[in-house]
């Protein structure tokens, strides 16, 4: 499946308010404009993740839009699901591919130089990276350090794999980070709490 | 591999004391008889859980023990163990079955009449039940209530799979639980904080 960053939608659905209403919110966000959605629900067992997982990709698919799912590669696979997304302490890079297979899209976070310096070495065993947190979040207590937004534009310079900006990026910031030069930028809450997540999405595509 | 459930020792390698400690509880525990390993660190991202699977593979291959996974079916996949063990809320056992193959050794578990009920139902798609919290545990804070030891005996009398007890069960226990039947005991912290993990194990294997 082809691989557009330019708005990346990190699905949470306890943000969402459970699995009925993170339906609801793909749905809209994918009507305004979103091009990738991965599935992140740290509070959820396995079994909660596969069945949302299960329902989105009829979503996903009609919009032509990859399926990602966080961390977990076994549901990715029970799922069907069209990747996985690692950090750092996940499975490496090189199991996900071999369990998952050469069309399967696999992101990797990075959030240093040394780490985007290595995600350099492993070149087609991935396929883009995920670089941030570009501002502190809530959502992630365990995240690293942000990185700025003149930290962003030079992690992307320096990658040799598409990029893609993560962590507190809202409406509001949306165009000053884009201008820095990564493939897409990624959102969780500007999305998944906003009101209404087709206009967010629209906004958030349109921001320059 | 063969399935022994006699004395099954859920490996927490966080109460062992980390991943160098969690090997030398393994390796003693295995000297004292246990006669089936299960990781199982929730705490712990999956690189970790990997690289500790990777390790204990050597020394539970050198008893001919199963080494089992707690939920996490890709870290299973990725180290080449020998099998999962699944609650009621990770993925469910025919994607289990499915990804790991016909070989592997699948646990599933159950803490009432009602979930046995379907476990039986399940046939070969799983190989074994851990029955319980037969006692309340600090280690599971989500755990269901308690069965007790008479409730035990009725879930494994109830259940037509191979039964093992999990929850609470200590050297001063072991063999009242024994005496209803199940075809094994399961210990964490009775092994894994034990000041002598050999001698633990060969207490509560020898317990009766």
């Amino acid at each position: 499946m082809d691989l557009d960053l330019a708005l990346y939608l990190v699905l949470d659905p306890v943000q969402c308010g459970g699995h009925a209403r993170a339906l609801d919110v793909t749905r809209a966000a994918l009507a305004g404009g979103v091009t990738i959605v991965q599935l992140r629900a740290p509070e959820w067992h396995k079994r909660a993740w596969l069945e949302l997982a299960l329902d989105l990709l009829p979503l996903t698919r009609r919009y032509g839009v990859p399926l990602i799912i966080n961390d977990h590669l076994d549901v990715a696979l029970a799922a069907g699901a069209d990747g996985v997304h690692i950090g750092q302490n996940d499975l490496p890079p090189d199991v996900a591919r071999k369990l998952l297979g050469a069309q399967a899209l696999i992101g990797l976070s990075v959030s240093d130089a040394l780490q985007v310096d290595h995600a350099n070495t492993l070149g087609a065993m991935i396929d883009y990276v995920g670089v941030g947190p570009v501002f502190d979040t809530p959502t992630k207590p365990d995240a690293s350090a942000a990185c700025g937004i003149d930290g962003l534009g030079a992690l992307c310079a320096r990658s040799l794999h598409q990029t893609v900006a993560i962590g507190g990026i809202q409406l509001h910031n949306a165009a000053a980070v884009k201008r820095v030069g990564p493939g897409g930028i990624a959102v969780v809450s500007a999305i998944c709490t906003a009101v209404d997540p087709q206009l967010a999405a629209r906004q958030l595509h349109e921001a320059s």
